[in-house]
């Protein structure tokens, strides 16, 4: 058992490699064992590649014959970029299957299994469930749902407020925690924001992260009415990242046009009580093939976002220092909830720890929304 | 060593049943050890109470000598309300003292130490030095400064808020962090609050435990102008606790004498930028005996007693849920600091689960002040 995890972990290491260049595909690793020797192994590389099964049993120097592959995710069963891993296994003659996580992409969906059991293969399921669920969530959630998987980043004071009363921010969190930031601007294909943080900031967005500078996101700018300085940052880094403004139809086309020409892309989306409808714009982004976003919005945009009930998770940096400020601003603004009990609740809270600095993740409860 | 902290840490345990009871003594536990057995144990139960040692002597049902003491505080050298502690070790031929934390207490400091080793007795120090540290905070500040201990305590969403923007704060946190508030109301001598939240809450601030009913605090409500409602609770329960309205000199003394003749007492100090010098207010309150003191602020109390160096400790109950709104309260208001370099810092953090809230408990780093 204890080697069983140790392998599957070994996967889930491998797969981790991917982060920031398989999407929308899923993180996959694969690891071939055979008399307790790990004799091949792969991961899903990028986009379009092969996927881990077949890297794995490419790595491998000796015979794969008889041996155990555990694999983080269940090996697909239809002919996609590349043909079902279930019939290369079968063809491998891999005796026994362990897999972390079924696929519930309904091309997939228990179907490789059933190709592995039906050639006799024997399978076994789950080690490690909850981190391989958390590996691929974006992937889990996009192949059902079509919508983005939105993820709420916010960095406060211990005091609640993510600037001083003069606007001032830099900074809140420590290096180790902004440095997680970039990380996730890696992993997720767009970031979105708030026109007011563009005015307030003027921010670029990219990714930096320890070992380079990894993949930038996809930015989309929530700006009902176009107001977006032309000079702004954002709009003229087209080299460097796509950036989508989202308007409805009361935005002047004059500027729309004008943004285009910067080479940026414009969306018009339905509006909901004056702003951007948020539930059709995340329809409309993920059928774009964007599976994952990270929601850097200021308070107004997350409040927005948590009460369109768009944001599937939070990670909430919270720095262990006081700035005080009754005017201060704080992560979520907007109108608010009436009463304590209407609160949007998390669950599976993780806790770490970053420096001083407290690092909260958890997900938005479904219900409390 | 294994064996020294298993005996430290019981002595810890029994200091640990004088909590709300001794102050402004020390918490002390005694444990005595003969073979690697405990034949005697004891602690300072209440306060002009025998100490520790002489209760462990008490108990013990054979002989003492040659015995090994574990105690968690230096034993005392001075006649005060009891006989020296060092002398009575002397006497009872004890062969070793194992010491948690030295006494800095002017009468002791050293003294008692001094005693043991020129009667031929071995010392050893500090097992568990940060524990026992932190169980006797309070005095180890009041005993030097004579100033209280001051724990601020909030509670908030994880969007910083300590209610909704209708002023709803039932509940932020959950039931098992209200339980630990009453055991810090039970723990420190006196509670300190502001007139906006007597006016807002009409609260009791009585010390509930689920052990029974503790020791309700001194109610202490800082109130420059005497604005407190003649009928809120907390003056009309001189039966159940004391309370010491604190006002200026621009006080009505009309009203004070209103509020004196229910029972409750009347501090008047100086002002400061038109409010109460809280830094003056604290030496009053040191001067009356008051060692500790839990700060249940709101906002606008909370900034002015960061921005005075009033504070220790903090103690913050953070809620993993979002309420949203930009006109909601924070735990520390007041003007704010203009930059974020210039925020207050905690340090020595630590961070505990009470069922899906957090708690971050941590000092205030001196000079961020």
């Amino acid at each position: 058992m204890i080697k069983d995890y140790q392998y599957m972990h070994r996967a889930w290491e491998l797969a981790q490699k991917g982060v920031g260049k398989v999407n929308p595909n899923p993180l996959v690793g694969a690891v071939i064992v055979k008399k307790e020797k790990i004799i091949g192994e792969g991961y899903h590389e990028f986009y379009g590649g092969p996927h881990a099964e077949v890297n794995a049993f490419r790595s491998a120097l000796e015979s794969v014959s008889g041996a155990t592959m555990y694999v983080t995710l269940e090996p697909c069963s239809h002919y996609g970029k590349t043909p079902p891993c279930a019939e290369a296994i079968v063809k491998n003659k891999i005796a026994k299957v362990v897999i972390g996580r079924l696929d519930p992409n309904p091309l997939v969906a228990g179907k490789g299994v059933q190709i592995l059991e039906e050639n006799g293969i024997e399978v076994d399921y789950c080690y490690m469930c909850e981190e391989l669920t958390y590996q691929n969530r974006v992937f889990l959630k996009y192949i059902q749902k079509k919508i983005p998987y939105v993820v709420m980043k916010t960095a406060m004071t211990l005091d609640g407020k993510i600037a001083s009363r003069t606007g001032d921010s830099r900074w809140v969190s420590n290096e180790k925690s902004r440095a997680r930031v970039h990380e996730l601007r890696n992993e997720l294909a767009g970031i979105i924001l708030g026109v007011n943080t563009v005015i307030a900031d003027d921010p670029l967005l990219t990714t930096r992260l320890k070992t380079g500078h990894g993949r930038n996101p996809i930015r989309i700018v929530v700006d009902s009415t176009a107001r977006i300085p032309l000079d702004s940052k954002i709009l003229n880094s087209a080299d460097l990242a796509d950036t989508i403004l989202v308007v409805t139809d009361k935005a002047d086309s004059e500027k729309i046009k004008e943004v285009e020409d910067l080479g940026n892309k414009v969306l018009v989306v339905e509006s909901l009580k004056g702003r951007v409808d948020l539930s059709k714009l995340m329809s409309k982004l993920g059928e774009q093939g964007i599976d994952g976003i990270l929601l850097e919005g200021g308070a107004s945009l997350n409040f927005s976002a948590l009460e369109a009930g768009i944001v599937d998770e939070v990670i909430s940096f919270i720095a262990p220092k006081f700035i005080g400020g009754a005017e201060a601003k704080t992560p979520v603004g907007g109108e608010g909830f009436e009463l304590m009990k209407d609160a949007i609740e998390l669950e599976n809270i993780k806790v770490d720890r970053f420096g001083e600095d407290l690092m909260l993740v958890g997900k938005i409860k479904k219900g409390s929304e």
